[in-house]
């Protein structure tokens, strides 16, 4: 099985591992699954080669054979479909899981857009100064939900699944918006993704792209 | 099997099917599959009871024995494991609705959703007037590649799937926002998704339940 997936040539972020490929690349990491990259500039996220592969024009896309995959909850299934250990084997702890997936997705990472939007679109209009607040607000409630539900719990639902990996890659996006700093059981909770070892193969290796994309 | 889910005992869309329920209700009906629906007000769903269904507050949920979940994406897929025709049987086609299914809360609905928190929490700001084109034009983008993607299709990819009840729920709460009428391929689309027996069931019974609350 040979897999190729899509990033980003020169990540916005800067290698932080905010891009959503490190939600595919930490997953094939778990898996042990090796994989092939193939860069994308901004340019051709717009071109036809790639709109093919996603309508959107975003990365990451999943390529195995013929079949073409985005959206990183689908390719982290069919990931998980292929190897052992990303999802439970019995199928009501496994449709537990997958309500998380969807539940990073659908109902926690809204409002951090939101908040990504403000902070890249918005930043320089009269009202930015009066919305940041609001618009943190907004996200507030989602943290002190999960903060009840973890308890003392180290993952979602039971152990470590591709929930985690999406929800863990979801709330990283807040690191710089202070809005941490008054959640320790979620700081507590992306420390404990981030010390995986997958993790840390998957930063790296986007944090390399990144880098050999500075040397031009 | 008995099954249960959630709605609101008075939606705040006054029955025009654009609480999340909607999408359960519509699959349910597609599966031929009967249902019990546990209605709840505001109130409840900040209640224990509720939050150890959805810990994030929401409707709808699904109760099927011992198994509980939430996240219309994952109980669509509940849904479609029990019963044929919400999902392809072939493994690749079936990968590739389930993108569409993520694709739908997570690339489609999110603009949808920053619009819909602007007339919600943002009409009486100085900004409104200046925000409203702004965000409207974060759609668009969206609306354009659907339109792309669709080409002559009657649906998303192949058939009819469960891919469709996330995606025409998601964009039906365009409704009102003027936005659509620059889109007859996504009308049409809709019209399709609305004249289905399964979404006028779904429909109709949502509306009742509404229509009920009314008359106190």
């Amino acid at each position: 099985m040979a897999i190729t997936i899509t990033a980003f040539e020169a990540s916005p972020d800067r290698g932080r591992g905010l891009a959503r490929d490190m939600r595919v690349r930490w997953a094939l990491e778990e898996a042990g699954q090796p994989y092939d990259v193939r860069l994308l500039s901004f340019e051709a996220l717009k071109q036809p080669a790639h709109l093919a592969l996603n309508p959107f024009g975003q990365i990451p896309t999943y390529e195995d054979g013929d079949l073409a995959l985005f959206e990183t909850g689908s390719i982290l299934l069919e990931i998980a479909r292929h190897h052992p250990g990303l999802l439970p084997a019995d199928p009501a702890a496994r449709a537990r899981a997958i309500t998380w997936m969807f539940a990073a997705v659908s109902t926690v990472e809204p409002p951090i857009l939101e908040l990504q939007t403000l902070m890249l679109l918005e930043r320089n209009e009269p009202w930015f100064e009066q919305r940041l607040p609001a618009v943190k607000d907004r996200i507030r409630p989602r943290l002190d939900q999960l903060t009840a539900h973890f308890g003392d719990a180290d993952w979602l639902d039971g152990d470590f699944s591709a929930a985690d990996i999406m929800m863990v890659h979801v709330i990283r996006r807040l690191g710089g918006s202070g809005l941490l700093d008054d959640y320790p059981t979620i700081r507590a909770y992306l420390a404990r993704g981030e010390a995986r070892p997958a993790w840390q193969r998957a930063f790296a290796a986007q944090l390399a792209v990144f880098e050999a994309s500075q040397r031009g």
